[in-house]
């Protein structure tokens, strides 16, 4: 164990999924950033209406910037059939984007309009100017599930048919090899990565990298997947997500992922906060675990435990700094400030709140032995 | 498919494991058992305490025959260490159980004062009292998961260890045949199975079977499995119970057993009601379905669909009976009575109350295609 560290300087932390909201939950939620200890956000454009046009993405970061101007905020389109190469390529000419949300239709929050994973040829011209301008294609993989189809309900199922909550993410991974086969320079990130089966790729589809300028299919891991197992969130709302949580082994395979300092795994906390009234329903409970405030915090113990602490810095700032073409940016990196993990118990609160909205955070009330602070870097 | 029928005599129809709770509940749920066209229930004993005494049994027998004297209560001890040879054999002489319930510790509602499944032998003289007396063993088929072990929560697990809500029934499985290894004239009940697997056991082990005088080990099926799959109860705690559904061919599984008119196969609904406001919340949420009031009309959906409406008297009388040896019971058989399915539209109400407690059944708010009719056999 790693019983001689005591603080730990993790320079510009960036979080590359988190979901910000609008109104209420995104006055609440966007000062959670810094004080999670985060500098960089990839926040997901999945708004109702979603977010697809230069206009609607414009003021969106707008509005976050306004909320707090020290943090930086990439912003995303969502991928659908109102998204044309040539959008794409203003939008991204402008700095507005810096990638592109990838959702199967009816898997998770507000997906409804997303895309057939089956079939994305219809979206090639949209990857071929991605890949041109070095913009990111960000996939939600999973195959959705046909069990809510009632006239298949009693019907047998061959093993194409055969999707569930469980064996979704797997299910996808074939689309995600056929997309970086047909783009092999664009750039992908298979999201909040759940499963043995996708680290594995992941790493096969790397092994023979011998620089980062190669890399171009990475994953991001949430915190939360490296605490919970399907028995965690089973009858314990406030831990259901998608994708769900698995099995132990697929729980201490991301832990290695995400502890193991290897390039192709970065942090991305899918922080996605709900109120908790929607939690607290007998059904169709929003899926989503809220994490934003403390993600540092639930890290530290995880690399801790595994004595990786020494690696922590890779996984949330060095690897997606690097995926992200962020090592350019001056401004950025000369901020003046960086991010300290300290050796400090924090109770988690048993509830986030404005005025309008309350959020339970994941491991609310309990505590943890790592906090952050912000410190000079001169 | 069955056209043709419209309405079909079931005769003394039996749920072979209820929940009909203590207090305000108690109160809703027992006339709901005449209303869902059941005439035989046997009870399950995991009240708060859990009854392991003959005056409890004998008080909580009464209790029900106060709120409804036409149906026909049969109940049962509560595995535990209270529970030695000399209690059963009174308990059996004087007719107040028929069978005990073991629950492994910590697995569902109530069960922390159950038993260690990977160590029966303690109860074997219990079991052989009950052997002897005829009397039923009702075993919840889960191995406990070790999830909540704070202290192993991050190590690796060996195949034996690796326990999850899906796999613990398969998992508990060989601890059933070693019970009927050492007592082979002991009647067994694997109850609610949920699994391929565990059908497929069920009928291994009397394969050889011919006559039912020869049935020691049956299981009983909910008629909520026959519904469900992991998809519909993750984010809908209304559905969420213990076992906990599994997949789509085991759900396919189980109505082939159900339907399929083996003897050893009966109807057992677990129904088991909780209060709304313990369905939502946003952790530990209670498990349970709630199918009382109308189970006949959820089976009959499925054997309607499955072109069996033939043998749901197998299913929901004869077999059970049989097994229970209920066939000599001259008052029952003859109480003049008889439950008839009729094809005829119900609508499942969005709730069931009384004054002091509201409960969601199974299918809240949706439509179904048969009802039931008590009719004079005269």
């Amino acid at each position: 164990m790693s019983s001689g560290i005591t603080e730990i300087e993790l320079g510009v932390t960036a979080d590359m999924h988190v979901h910000l909201r609008e109104g209420a939950m995104m006055n609440l939620i966007v000062p959670t950033i810094k004080q999670g200890g985060i500098k960089v956000v990839y926040v997901m454009p999945n708004l109702t209406p979603p977010i697809t046009s230069i206009e609607r993405v414009k003021a969106y970061k707008q509005q976050l910037e306004a909320l707090d101007s020290e943090t930086k905020f990439l912003t995303s389109f969502y991928l659908n059939s109102n998204i044309t190469p040539e959008l794409v390529a203003q939008a991204s000419d402008e700095g507005l984007i810096q990638g592109i949300k990838c959702y199967p239709a009816g898997v998770t929050t507000n997906s409804d309009a997303g895309v057939d994973p089956n079939d994305f040829s219809n979206f090639y011209p949209v990857f071929k100017v991605m890949q041109e301008k070095g913009l990111i294609l960000n996939l939600h993989g999973e195959k959705p599930s046909p069990s809510n189809h009632k006239e298949t309900e009693f019907e047998p199922r061959n093993d194409d048919e055969d999707i569930n909550i469980l064996n979704a993410e797997s299910k996808f991974l074939p689309a995600l090899l056929k997309l970086h086969q047909d783009f092999p320079q664009l750039k992908i990130v298979l999201e909040h990565c759940t499963s043995k089966e996708s680290i594995e790729l992941i790493r096969h589809i790397n092994k023979d990298k011998t620089s980062n300028d190669e890399i171009f299919v990475a994953a991001t891991i949430t915190a939360h997947h490296l605490y919970l197992t399907i028995d965690k969130w089973a009858g314990n709302p406030i831990n259901y997500c998608k994708p769900v949580a698995k099995f132990h082994q697929d729980k201490l395979s991301l832990i290695e992922a995400a502890t193991g300092g290897e390039p192709w795994f970065f942090f991305g906390s899918d922080s996605a906060p709900h109120p908790i009234e929607l939690k607290c329903v007998y059904q169709n409970v929003c899926a989503g675990v809220f994490t934003q405030s403390f993600v540092l915090s639930y890290l530290g113990e995880i690399f801790e435990k595994f004595d990786k602490l020494d690696n922590l810095k890779k996984f949330v700032s060095d690897n997606s700094l690097k995926f992200y073409n962020l090592l350019d940016d001056k401004p950025l990196l000369s901020s003046g400030k960086s991010v300290w993990l300290i050796k400090r118990k924090i109770q988690i609160p048993k509830l986030i709140s404005n005025s309008e909205v309350k959020v339970v955070p994941f491991k609310a009330d309990e505590s943890l032995n790592w906090t952050v602070e912000w410190r000079d870097t001169n």
